[in-house]
């Protein structure tokens, strides 16, 4: 039937997956990361350009995308790895959160903003994308190096962080303060995470055998991966982290008991999603906001405080392992992508940030995700011949 | 960020992936065709009992798995094995519309409705649902024996004589029949199929490696398999089929070029989205339509028609093949699945269909769809030990 299903979805599938990967692989010919490449398909199909494409006609392909992104990454960490690096990147993560903060915060009392704009958009600029770096770092089989595992560790606790810091301002805008719920909140989410890096692991090396054993289903190993990872990623959110959070712990707990099999279909889900996610972030942009030259400097401005102060606070942070390291790690924390915008959605929804603060954020996550891969390809150059471990076989996302 | 893509989404994906699976797992024990069970996930979920899903939540996941579902068939099944079975394919396809469209009508117009309404009762009876037919086939690795290739031959023609039915129903329900813009939508839709299994699968076989080869980026050859895949998917609507046909054509077109490892990604995609079509149909049925005892011993008899003249009409045009492989085509037929829904919709769209008809018409839907892998079992029995081609490897999806 003509009717059936109809041209709306395969076109809009067939818009984005192939503007993404004509796009990356231009991008590749000008020895450009591919990445950006894809990040600006979205760019072209969405309001800014051609308004081929609205955000919302594929945006559970996006969110879906980056769950199974991470759900990959964690299938290549061991909890053992993170933990190890725990210390470091807690350093790391608050470092990358209290600069970035700050400085949002201070351009915005200084353009004579208003109080709590100022703290939202402060608050927009701390979250970190992992999604981004992951993919740039996996695409180079550089996943098990110690710059990506204090990476990856202190993602996870910047979005503990950052949940934290939202729920602050957000209370601070409401004008009603409730230590009591805020102390909660960041309890759940600390213990979730904790919880499943410790116990999670050992759990599934345990049980999985016993239950993969008697099903009679086809592929079942991958049908069990496939629920505690949607199950983690619905009680990430319930704890208050990401469900992206959830997803990746929900890998790393599989890492060690899961067969090859789960990863390879794990990553046909990866390959046709992740455009989606990429493309995403671009759609999200509509510069004609941006036409007035005051908004066009602030969002300057604070697109390059955004990306020199994740540099250097977490480059900071990582400066005990010495300058390299130190540059890898503040490059790999950059991307803000699509976590800022959805801060500043908060705000717009609570009438707090105007509609030119949100499109000055919007720039900065879409330009920060921008820079990011050029800046991790610049940095962990001297690694890509080389990974530090020779034991892991470095696998291919991309 | 707690906010950030929320629960809603993985929560939607844990209970329709979740239930459908367990169903499964339970009917398979049962001794019961596992894809029932996924279906019946559905019912549960949907209006009728729970009520915790609604269809549109999941709808474009739904539309997703049935469009791999196809492409995953299509790599399996050769262009030219598909043209071989082509003249007794459409002596099944034709008398499987035929009958039951006379029957459905015949019935309608007994109950003392009007001819309008009872023309698009028997358009709705006339599609088959070749997702369900395929996705049992393949899980018994049977898709290769001679009664498989004519089911999926026949569906594809089946496909086309719906649309022409429910072209000419529709102008008769707006009180005008444009013989020209019939014949051209049956034109192109013929010629589309034709071009695609002709041309299609050689043009591939020369262009592909060398498209491929020039690409730079990492699973260069899956990214072609995708965009050929929606693409088609596009076409096809256009040319006026189901985006289905398209996804199969696309499968069929590159079944003798493609690496084992794009097999393996779109399996995995295929493997996560399904049970969402599966779980989709089920959703659909809202029982308490069928209150009134007179919608529901109209629904019982047309529900019996439906599978009583599926099973005839195409056993009929398989009869030269004998008794196994008519019984095996008849029962492959059956299943009606989504598209005759959708003709329902279009029907209730132009004001036609009654609510109690388009209750009678999903009901039909959804048991001839839950009765054909039984059926489908008990015809196939015998072939599931011994393949009649031994040279193909039979492949699960499941």
């Amino acid at each position: 039937m003509s009717e059936h299903g109809g041209a709306q979805l395969p076109m809009a599938m067939l818009l984005v997956f192939g503007t993404a990967k004509i796009m990356g692989e231009i991008f590749e010919r000008l020895h450009l990361p591919n990445i950006v490449g894809e990040i600006l398909a979205g760019v072209v199909l969405g309001a800014s350009v051609l308004n081929w494409v609205e955000p919302k006609q594929i945006a559970e392909f996006a969110d879906l995308g980056v769950m199974f992104l991470l759900f990959r990454v964690g299938l290549e960490v061991k909890a053992s790895d993170l933990i190890k690096v725990g210390r470091v990147a807690s350093i790391v993560a608050l470092l990358g959160v209290l600069v970035p903060f700050g400085m949002g915060y201070a351009i915005y009392i200084y353009t004579g903003s208003n109080q709590i704009e100022a703290l939202f958009v402060g608050a927009a600029m701390v979250a970190t994308s992992v999604g981004i770096t992951a993919q740039v770092l996996a695409s180079k089989g550089l996943l098990n190096v110690r710059a990506s595992r204090i990476i990856l560790a202190a993602a996870v606790i910047d979005d503990i962080l950052g949940l934290i810091v939202l729920a602050v301002v957000s209370s601070m805008a409401k004008g009603e303060v409730d230590i009591l719920q805020l102390t909660t909140t960041a309890g759940l989410s600390i213990g979730f995470t904790i919880f499943m890096l410790s116990v999670g692991t050992k759990t599934m090396e345990r049980v999985l055998p016993g239950i993969d054993k008697r099903l009679r289903g086809g592929e079942s190993q991958f049908s069990l991966a496939m629920i505690l990872l949607f199950a983690l990623a619905v009680f990430a959110t319930y704890a208050g982290v990401a469900a992206i959070i959830g997803a990746f712990l929900a890998g790393v707990a599989l890492a060690e008991s899961v067969s090859h099999r789960v990863h390879d279909l794990a990553q046909g889900v990866t390959e046709l999603l992740v455009p989606f996610f990429l493309a995403g972030i671009g759609l999200a942009l509509d510069i004609s906001v941006l036409k007035d030259p005051r908004t066009l400097t602030i969002a300057a401005v604070i697109t390059v405080a955004a990306i020199v102060s994740k540099f250097v606070g977490c480059g900071l942070g990582a400066m005990s392992l010495g300058w390299p390291d130190a540059r890898r790690i503040g490059a790999g924390m950059v991307p803000r992508g699509e976590v800022g915008m959805v801060v500043a959605q908060i705000g717009a929804g609570l009438g707090i940030v105007s509609k030119a603060t949100y499109g000055v954020v919007v720039l900065m996550a879409v330009m920060t995700t921008v820079v990011a891969p050029v800046l991790l390809t610049l940095t962990f150059r001297s690694l890509a011949q080389m990974p530090d471990d020779p034991d892991e076989t470095p696998i291919r996302i991309e």
